[in-house]
């Protein structure tokens, strides 16, 4: 039976672009893209896919503890119940930590509002990124140690003001340097006024990075088109606006050496040695200076990195995971797998299993980018799938 | 020579009032408040007011670093060029802990814009509570590490955001828990939203707590006259207002078993168990329900305790350092000290010789208190006393 499901590209602009994303070998029908079919054709590789389980919500992001259970941040565009949600070992979508973190009450100091941006480290500590924006209240970071149960786990709260963030802030993602004890938050913001914090979890120390910097800036001339029609945004005074989000995946390798990121709406990957962010004594100049293109990246809001160094990428316009891996030493962008079910892929996280997981999470269905209603269509399903081999695709150099 | 200097006094509210503050001796003279000139009747146990020093503005608050030096925060009203100034080994007052940090500029994450409550624990470390009311900033809370010298001294930077703190906030005092990884801050706000706030240094949670309970509001049956005038301040819109700051004053025994507080106008020292302030499970009602009523106070927004648990009050109306001791079971309110060169005495603070040091900040003469006009005479002066004797003044019980 063919699968009623989403149709998207990314409209090209130009040549450079389209070999960048690989696109001159994607193909496009847009007379499927009018009645959902599924063209088959766009499947690559996608026997490997496996879906796992199916999120209760709209995902935002997706953490995995070190035994195993996911737990997911709800998408503040769906305007969940809960902020975020385990699956326990009963295979039931609870509250995380607990329910009264998950309800909205005055005096609260640990209630979740919006959180996206979620990731466990290696001791159980699943930190939590609330950028803070359905209720106007200020972002903060939550760690919530995982051992301690569903009460008394608070490990880490802070919370963020001017000038780390402005108000127009959106915190989107985080990663956790696996040496220092410093984590890195990607903020999209308006666009022009996105940038990097860093956090100083010793000192509650945050800084406000790279604002003003082309590496963590949308590209004006990327446009997304997802189920046949062209992404857009309706701000709350009613005008139709193309979204246009600046830096938000990041990924940061094993050795916690180079901060991988680059903008939702932007053609290129950038890295960052984070011994220059941990810095304080480097201006915001002096940091830009430190920053090194490294490959072409499709749109998208989620990336990973292997042990090898492959970095990952769901590709939203591409209904793809898409990677670049240093065996090729040209860094070209190309399809892991393809299948019309990773719709607005997200997530993007490694598992004790050595696998990649993440979900499609309809984003483009929701209020916000389609004229005010909700055509998501649940299950939001949660996939696995093996990253490269370890003799990669790729000719080693 | 007869000194031109303040005259004070508490109006008295009746009988209660007197006899708690001890205000039926305190000698009134208007026709001497007029002309700002000081009854010899004051003076009681003046010679042994030893003037160590000369603050370089108006201060308000003290610290004392292990090694015996003086840091000031410089008290908003009088508009200062440094929020915070050291005396160093030359006898020069400098920007502490330097330059940066006391010039306010965009992005620079920890200027400091109004400090007042200061203290320095016994490792060097200096916490500095900025209320961030001048400049409209974020409240917050910074220890720098003296030990480190003017830079690479953060030690710790926790940012207060709603619901630890209001609009209305104006966090004024600290103390540091000696046993636990606890501050405890006085927000005297506008009176009926006072408040304590929690802060949990390990987690960086910040509570607050005790707001709407009676030991935190002010009396609003209390009035402070001071130069023969009563004390009032404008507000932006021009009108002329009693101030009647809520809880200000805080001290904590040497064992941390026991939080001393009071609002600034208030008849009454409160006191509750700092276990009870560290207990999250516990709601606003039931810690409220552990507050108990220690003794009589004076209108003062700067109080102490030595080893022995005597409790030492800056009592503005009085230009006196008042005390009550557990020597007296009755716990009645005496001078320690009175002497007119007390004018505003606040910064209570024991140094490593055992005496208690505090200063005199004419505060009733900053353009807020003084209808716009600032007439404060400097110098503000820095004093040391002798506490009480280990025996008493008072029997034994």
């Amino acid at each position: 039976m063919q699968r009623k499901s989403a149709i998207s590209r990314v409209r090209p602009r130009g040549f450079v672009a389209a070999c960048l994303f690989g696109l001159a070998l994607l193909p496009v029908d847009p007379a499927a893209a009018i009645d959902f079919e599924f063209p088959t054709l766009f499947k690559r590789n996608a026997d490997g896919l496996d879906p796992v389980e199916q999120a209760p919500c709209g995902p935002g992001g997706l953490a995995i503890t070190p035994s195993g259970d996911y737990i997911i941040s709800c998408h503040q565009f769906f305007n969940p119940t809960y902020s975020v949600v385990r699956l326990n070992r009963d295979g039931i979508w609870e509250a995380f930590p607990n329910i009264s973190m998950n309800t909205p009450a005055p005096g609260n100091q640990l209630a979740l509002d919006s959180v996206l941006g979620i990731v466990c480290d290696e001791d159980g500590v699943v930190w939590m990124l609330d950028n803070g924006r359905r209720s106007q209240t200020a972002p903060k970071l939550v760690g919530w140690d995982t051992t301690k149960g569903k009460t008394g786990g608070t490990h880490k709260i802070i919370n963020f003001v001017a000038p780390a963030v402005l108000k127009t802030s959106f915190l989107r993602n985080l990663v956790l340097d696996p040496e220092e004890p410093f984590i890195y938050i990607s903020d999209p913001a308006l666009g022009q006024d996105a940038a990097v914090i860093v956090v100083d979890l010793n000192t509650g120390l945050t800084r406000r990075i790279l604002q003003g910097h082309y590496s963590v800036q949308p590209d004006e001339n990327i446009a997304l088109e997802l189920d046949g029609k062209p992404v857009e945004a309706k701000t709350q005074d009613g005008r139709t606006v193309q979204p246009l989000a600046g830096v938000s995946p990041l990924a940061i390798d094993r050795e916690g050496k180079w901060l991988y990121f680059g903008p939702m709406y932007g053609r290129y990957l950038y890295r960052i040695q984070t011994e220059f962010l941990r810095d304080p004594t480097l201006d915001n100049t002096q940091i830009g200076s430190k920053v090194q293109a490294f490959s072409g990246k499709p749109i998208c809001d989620s990336i990973a990195i292997d042990p090898r160094g492959n970095v990952y990428f769901g590709d939203i316009g591409g209904n793809a995971i898409g990677y670049v891996t240093p065996d090729d030493k040209y860094l070209q962008y190309h399809y892991l797998i393809q299948d019309g079910r990773l719709i607005w892929p997200g997530g993007l996280t490694f598992g004790n299993d050595g696998k990649l997981h993440f979900f499609s999470n309809q984003l483009h269905r929701t209020p916000i980018y389609n004229g005010g209603k909700d055509v998501s269509a649940p299950p939001f399903e949660i996939f696995r799938i093996k990253p490269l081999p370890k003799k990669g695709l790729w000719p080693t150099r």
